[in-house]
């Protein structure tokens, strides 16, 4: 069960039409398909993992997105339950032979489908199934909304619900509608990239501002989330203006209205990975404030948010205020004073000047751990920036749900 | 209980004598307190935490070491059960008030006597009960092996089995002996330091080299170990050459021997940690090869060591290639060429050329995963430097024991 994850609903977006089926893909038969189809003249730009090992669908993404200078893509074709990673030049030639089998039916070119795949590593794409369910994805595409909730669960591996949600923004008394949906629930610590987010706006958008604002989102948002230190094959996270509503750009006076509803999105949609993460029984933020840099304030969340011993301590409503220190402590940030450093939980003060607060009790700390969502406050007392971590607990269920993931 | 941990046995160092006791600070009663007595002329050296919320007792240790230059400490007095951590100014009186009590008592200077602590974070040590075990811990100070068998057992906190070996080496003629005993199981990155590990030889050495010694064996052991990737507020490993024994300098022919023989006692102690960490059901070695650099395969190791998709999947006996890959590419090592790269697992090739190893299946990497000593060996292609890094699994026991740590 996911922890406190409500989502504000979602709308479609005009100029995309999507479907999905089960192509056998995934053992139990659910839903392992997805197609995004994408009106002619948009603008497509994408985030990918840092990974060396990136899977082959990675790498041909990246390539078709440089070949297609303009960004005008037609389709994204994901799969689900096989991550087509660790899989050589085989698994480069599949990834291609569905963009080729897919441009074909679509009638466009062969740069202008990008792969995806989320799953198992090191296996083989079952190539005959996959190339025989096209048609039908192709037949069945559809705009409405049911069709977009259904390719958020078509998406999805140990997740266990979709994650789907949508803002608007009027620009010049338009409404432009931004909606995105993810998956991913373990694997997760992107890195410039996140696990598979498909995010679309009907605003017409230049490439290089669509791009930056991406960036930008996605640094506050799937660049500062973790479940278990652990960076994908497969991550990315792509971002479509159709271009069937208002025409905006970077230059123009509400361009900051559109990247703040684009960053709620992305930061919703994060957040909610996070929320349904494997085993997840409480929602932490890790808010570091009076950083010297952000880098800094980044690498202190991160600390906390990865601590295999904080996140016990949370599975377990422990206000372990020990393992917080240690875990500040261990970054090694050269000017840090321990004497400066502020620490409260869910608005309860618990260390001050060197040591535990005066008012603290782990009575106080117990009390206030109850809650699902817990937000560990931090001061550095070192400058003015400021960063926020998303993580969750480490329970036993995490270890049950990965140590059991193909028995 | 800890995995397949058998060390060689221990004798004891002539220069040395000890004395453990209760004293109240372990709520369940066991011993908690553990006086090492040392000759006077012997030399001592030490590497602490890189923490920034280093405990009070690593403060005083430090300044200690530095005030008095020559190293002739005369004695370590070490608590277990609170870590006098997070304690700020009346933490760093108390460590110096202990050390005040027994410099008079052993009639030394109070900078000859080195303060340690282990256990709980964030809690003032109980200063009374502490001063009142003083006069009997003095009185019954033994030169024994029973002696150094019941210190190694009073410095344990979450450890199930104490960890105390010897090895000797015979330098003109003379046998030397170098005797060490470790604790540690939980909160484990040792970063340019260790866990709390004594170690003791009756050599005559000078300072520098005596550092320089234990600096190289700390890196290849202690500093190569990782339970949970978080690094204790209190890490402390201390060498003491007695003086009582042989005379030896790096100048001497022999140094080489004496250096191994160090090295080696430091390996098996801080493996024997990671033998019995928290709920470790293996004792995984990642053992990196062909690397461009000694800190890259270091920083391969540590990415597969401390993975918890990794620990989980060994927890379940599962040779997840996937994973290993995945730990692998995250590190992001520019140069790192995936088509390189070759991993075995307990001798089984699992992966070569990009690829799954053509004679691999599931069933044999089932087989060899049977085992509880598992070493996954790298092989990055690049270059010809190497390092080990070893780790634990991440099983149930490890979130039971830290989510019910204090209650």
């Amino acid at each position: 069960m996911p922890v406190n994850l409500s989502l504000p609903a979602a709308a479609v977006v005009p100029g995309v039409s999507l479907s999905t089926c089960a192509a056998g893909i995934k053992a139990n038969g659910s839903d392992d398909m997805v197609l995004f189809s994408i009106t002619p003249g948009s603008t497509t730009v994408g985030v990918f993992t840092q990974n060396t090992f990136c899977a082959a669908p990675v790498t041909v993404c990246k390539s078709h997105l440089e070949e297609q200078k303009q960004g005008d893509i037609r389709a994204l074709l994901v799969n689900s339950g096989n991550a087509n990673a660790g899989t050589g030049q085989p698994g480069i030639e599949a990834a291609k032979q569905h963009c080729a089998a897919l441009a074909e039916q679509l009638d466009c070119d062969l740069n202008q489908v990008l792969p995806y795949s989320t799953g198992v590593i090191g296996e083989q794409l079952p190539n005959a199934k996959m190339l025989s369910a096209l048609p039908g994805l192709v037949k069945n595409l559809d705009d409405s909304l049911p069709a977009w909730e259904h390719a958020a669960r078509g998406i999805m591996t140990t997740d266990t619900v979709p994650k789907l949600t949508s803002k608007t923004v009027t620009i010049d008394g338009q409404v432009l509608t931004i909606t995105g949906m993810s998956k991913g629930a373990g694997m997760i610590e992107p890195n410039m990239a996140t696990m598979l987010a498909y995010v679309f706006t009907d605003a017409k958008i230049p490439k290089n501002d669509l791009n930056e604002a991406l960036k930008i989102s996605v640094h506050k948002s799937f660049n500062s989330i973790t479940v278990d230190s652990d960076t994908s094959t497969n991550d990315a996270c792509m971002l479509t203006a159709t271009g069937v509503g208002a025409t905006l750009s970077a230059e123009h006076s509400q361009w900051g209205d559109f990247q703040n509803a684009l960053d709620e999105v992305l930061l919703l949609l994060a957040q909610a990975i996070v929320r349904d993460a494997e085993g997840a029984t409480k929602f932490i933020t890790a808010e570091i404030n009076g950083g010297a840099s952000v880098e800094d304030c980044r690498a202190i969340g991160y600390a906390i948010a990865n601590s295999p011993l904080v996140k016990t301590a949370m599975f377990a409503s422990d206000a372990n205020v020990g393992r917080l220190l240690m875990a500040i402590g261990k970054v090694g940030l050269a000017k840090l004073d321990p004497y400066q450093v502020n620490v409260s939980v869910n608005g309860l003060a618990v260390f001050e000047n060197g040591l535990l607060h005066p008012d603290y009790s782990e009575h106080k700390g117990g009390a206030v751990m109850q809650a699902d969502d817990i937000t560990v406050a931090v001061d550095l007392g070192m400058g003015k920036h400021a960063a926020s971590i998303y993580t969750s607990d480490l329970s036993h269920d995490y270890v049950t749900i990965n140590a059991e993931y193909r028995t």
